[in-house]
């Protein structure tokens, strides 16, 4: 089992920033990625439907051996992790609790007191309440804000990821978590990270002061590299990782970002149908 | 047949502005609409997968006895309308046609001669070329120029149509085309007529005079009054045409929607699974 992939699945291309930070921390584990850029994305749709998107996705990967499933997507983590832990014999893990748990520490451990966590979702992620769960597990004096920032996941798809309009729409989206005073900036979507110093910048001018924002991709693949471990499970450090990626529509697109986001070593992306 | 609805659909909500057309031109006549909520959008997708989707459209207005059929989306009329005349007994009226005839109508009837028609659409509809070729099936002195205008869609259906980042949005896809000298603006695209004040004003701004901006929706609905007519089809004048809305995922948002387009007669969206 040890020598089995990774199997990572996000609603299209913001889950490569947890493939590179898998890739740089664990490079001798082999990584199958599935991005369902056919039905991206999830953030606007209910539960139900992510749901059973989350399931198809799961049972792609499954099919293939995968020892351990990484829900690359919050979305899908806030809605469908405990029924994917639930229905599969392997361990999951999502991108909320690593998260969540890198925003408590970076709160506790800062100069200035820090008494609320901003988390910029998407509207689904925000209406579950995962974060606030998900901080309420680990401290009872921290309050936890959420802002459903819809439409930074098109800005990202289309590449319009510098200027003004990025800019405005990081500010709009900020002004009620900095105007509440979150002390700690939550990028509570895996698209996010792309737009990482726009939205620092746009922080710390709406705030006067600098604000520290916690992308939850290196935290992931820390929970991951842990989990390995206390399982036994870790790919033989004689290994090189493969990197496979599989998408449910535009291939040649996703190859393009693929490689931006993770080095000219990105394989091509296949087409699959679910 | 003649008392049958007419099937209509749409990736999503855009298409609710050519069944008011519809209503308003046509008030005989019964409509079933359906929105594909669940997988919208779809014009950032590839032609293969739009192919799939708008023939499950199809299929479920066809088992509930439509007469017509309306494809009240610009992308799936570019890329699904040839595939389903083809392959239905029933006539399939497609958004791109009428909006290039009136596009040329206006080209030829203004104070000023046009010689460029711009086309604001989805980046699926600009690369199929769709625009180029029923306005040259009308008319070989004008020129056809193409701008994807994918941030658009995610703008209506977040409900950011005023201020900046619309504006912005909007400067930015119509400098192409003013700066190209086009004399109309075609919106190919049944949700950018929500933008269409927005749109307006940024033509004039960029051009410094008046240019006239066509939306598809009259003019589709007087292309099937017109077919109907034809073909001996019109639900007869005693009947007060009704309206059903079925969509893929959340019904209750959708509803919102449709009453702010249709007005407080519309009726409560039902959900049904492809």
């Amino acid at each position: 089992v040890s020598g089995a992939p990774l199997g990572v699945f996000d609603s299209g291309l913001g889950g490569l920033t947890v493939v590179r930070a898998l890739r740089s921390r664990l490079p001798h584990e082999s990584i199958v990625y599935l991005g369902d850029t056919a039905r991206v994305p999830y953030g606007t749709r209910s539960e139900d439907t992510i749901l059973r998107y989350a399931r198809s996705c799961a049972s792609v990967l499954t099919k293939r051996g995968v020892k351990a499933l990484v829900i690359a997507c919050n979305t899908a983590s806030a809605v469908a992790l405990d029924m994917l832990r639930a229905e599969l014999d392997l361990p999951v893990v999502g991108v909320i609790d690593p998260g969540a748990s890198a925003a408590v520490e970076i709160a506790a451990s800062g100069p200035k007191p820090v008494h609320k966590i901003g988390v910029l979702a998407t509207a689904r992620t925000v209406a579950t309440g995962a974060y606030t769960r998900a901080v309420g597990r680990l401290s009872t004096r921290l309050e936890v804000i959420g802002q459903a920032a819809p439409l930074l996941v098109p800005l990202v798809e289309e590449g319009w990821i510098e200027g003004d309009v990025p800019r405005l729409a990081a500010e709009r989206y900020l002004e009620p978590l900095i105007h509440a005073d979150a002390g700690v900036i939550v990028l509570g979507c895996t698209h996010y990270p792309v737009l990482r110093s726009i939205i620092e910048d746009a922080a710390a001018r709406l705030s006067g002061r600098h604000i520290p924002v916690v992308d939850s991709a290196e935290a992931t693949a820390a929970a991951v590299g842990a989990l390995l471990e206390s399982r036994g499970l870790g790919a033989p450090a004689s290994e090189r990782g493969s990197l496979e990626l599989l998408v449910t529509d535009l291939p040649a697109s996703f190859s393009q970002m693929a490689e931006r986001c993770l080095g000219t070593g990105a394989p091509a992306a296949t087409q699959i149908d679910l």
